[in-house]
């Protein structure tokens, strides 16, 4: 039973179905946005949204059926299920956000197509590189949004009146957006060397993000090249190795003889 | 008939002077732009202009008549076609924007020149390589804009008003112009939370960015060291194992005489 | 004595207490920027603060006593001392920059986390190898703010009133902050080839910058080749060189018999 | 007589002289930006500067006179005779411009540091390989340019009124700055569909400046490539395929026995 199950939702078609309802899914939440058409067909909209969710759980429900525990050991049914379980939290009382991430289900469409689910598992296993870098940048955050809000809290307190103000000030400079004409050149006008405090800060940030694009470049190079020549190079080598010790066993025969 | 006209249509000359109408008409039309220039000849240069569109169809009905249907096989062929269909649509009544598409036609020039060719039909090489990206940066737009749209539309109209709109914002965030003291600071009076929305956004989008120009890095990388590279290689690793197997040809030669 | 003295601070549990005095001090500091807090608990976080710097001069004591002057050859070790030697300058008569600086001791995590050390260290690798192309941008912003004191200081003193606030606007120009609704279209308004010196400067300092992280990735990209490819290559290569060797030697002892 | 100069020229002495009269001519020049200096010692300055210029004019001809006419093959030469020339031009007259440029000798610095001239060296031989994109840029700046001004010219005279100004307008479009808050956004007001004209403009030349820089990339790690493992490699190939040619030779001098 169970197998069998299993092999109707392996099937080409099924996959098909699910992919159509996630897209005509996404069509019918874009309308949700627009006033005019939910005053006309809103009842209907909304009907069909409960459909489609309707597919997705059974769907899901049936791959749990299928697989029993072992479904939770793919990242991606796991995150099929986040995203289709924060629907079903009932919403309905008003928090608007919840409604708004039921859009989130348009994602399940790259746990449906290889080719995007390739270049998302190609970003996270980016992520775990990057971590030393990650955990450093939060540190020198943290270190510049105490420094800010202590300097310059008092006299500025929208931008810098506490850690988290702060810290948001300081990743929109890092971002480089207006850091001088909105915000440095300002703070300047009260703290002359406030410049002394942002612009080394926009050096050491600039130059950790600068390596960890290096540091991606750099490890993808490296796969890349693996893939696409070590295994030609390996061959290669092997049998250069292994007809040079032909002839050195052939010449000590020779020698024995 | 139709190879001579094929040959003469291939002599070096004949592109020349096609370069040169088409770099004369790119003056006249730039000379359109100056009101005082148009007043005093825009008479001749109309006309001027009139007889460089004369030469390209001349040009490209004589091409047409030597290569037949071939003539559409090649795809600068159908570019330099739809480029001067352009200005034969009757532009007269008044649609401003197909008379400044006429512009376009300086475009022939690199469908004339090699070296330019090369570098747009390497841009166009990358393209595909770029397509999941691209997939998947079409569904983050299409998800953010449904979530600003329904989150700060009513409060924001001109900026999350509908689904355009909304894209419009978020492609101008992802290019972090004015992001935060232009639109995340105002939205963040009415919505203070609004950063939790905006900062993943951005982090996502120029990591996915970030990540479509280390695959052009690579790609570009992989190419070069084949064409640089890869031949040499594969010459001396030919030679070396041809040489290794007469060596033991030679071998099993003198054991079994 | 020493020696046992040094071993105890070996101990992988002294580094762990270290490293939770650490972050515990961190806490501590990012506290004492909230109002409500310091109103509440003041005192005890000053006192904690206090010892928190306690222990930690006490470890570089015992380090000191350990290690002898040995122990200002290792760079961190200074880094440690001086992070920890600001705290001891007095800052209570009022010099809140000293009192904000305190929050670098937070740094001493890196130091103390060998993953973190060896970013830094990668980052500071990297730095020679820029310095050509650094002390070229320092030329070419000294000339740049000559060259706008002197044309643009007397119009616009307060973007160009003497070398430091050229210096200051070359580089928010630099990063492309502003440069030209904030900067440069003013400026225009009064000489409008202006466009002439600042255009040129953006083009120059971006393409330096730009070189800047080529360099960065390609000396990044030959030591992880190195690292990962070379010790193979060389390995594979040694033994076929070692194998010819040997088959030669036997071919000549053959023909010496 | 000619060689005895050209030698005395290359010492190191005259070198170090020459450098520190060019660091001590830079700091003069940048004191005529202070005019509380001018005020108290402006004819000093003015006299050491004359006498660096001096200096330099004497060195220059010193230089000509040992190398004759070889002196112009030398592109440095050529850079310090112009750089030098600019300050000879009679610029008493008000040319306040012609006077700001006689800070550009402090540039011959970098024809006198080896280090220097090396970075600019690879800045000017990475040039020419950048040139067809160069030249697709200055097409599209140019078909924009026609295209903005024709379209929006009249609405804002100030930001498309002719060529030149569109020009302007695009590269600032093209480096992002204020693109959307500052100008399409004012734009669109009028023309609600000159966003398809922008967006694409700056999806075009952002890829187009990818690309560079992605070229730049790949030949430093071709040219590093080379130089640094080529050679080695050649020589291990050079010696395997000696080695195996002479095993051949000796097997068949066996065989002929």
């Amino acid at each position: 039973m169970r197998e069998k199950l299993a092999q109707w939702l392996d099937r080409p078609l099924v996959g098909q179905v699910i992919t159509g309802v996630i897209l005509f899914n996404a069509v019918l939440l874009g309308m949700e946005t627009a006033p005019s058409i939910m005053d006309r067909a809103g009842h209907t909209i909304e009907l069909l949204d409960k459909l489609c969710l309707a597919v997705f759980v059974a769907e899901i429900a049936a791959k749990l059926v299928a697989h029993g525990p072992r479904f939770f050991r793919n990242g991606w049914n796991v995150f099929d299920f986040l995203i289709v379980g924060i629907a079903l939290i009932p919403a309905a009382q008003g928090l608007s956000v919840l409604r708004a991430l039921r859009i989130l289900r348009v994602l399940r469409v790259v746990s449906v197509a290889p080719s995007l689910r390739r270049v998302v598992e190609g970003f996270i296993t980016a992520l775990p590189g990057m971590a030393s870098v990650f955990l450093l940048m939060t540190i020198i955050f943290y270190i510049g949004a105490v420094i800010a809000t202590k300097l310059f809290g008092q006299a500025f307190p929208d931008w810098f009146g506490d850690l988290g103000l702060s810290a948001y000030s300081l990743f929109q400079i890092m971002t480089l957006e207006s850091w001088s004409m909105g915000i440095v050149r300002p703070v300047m006008e009260i703290y002359p060397y406030a410049w002394a405090f942002f612009v080394p800060f926009i050096l050491v940030t600039t130059f950790a993000v600068v390596n960890l694009v290096v540091g991606l470049i750099v490890n993808s190079m490296q796969d890349a090249h693996h893939a696409d020549e070590g295994e030609r190079t390996d061959a290669y080598r092997d049998e250069v190795l292994a007809r040079l010790e032909a002839i050195e066993t052939r010449l000590s025969g020779d020698a024995s003889r």
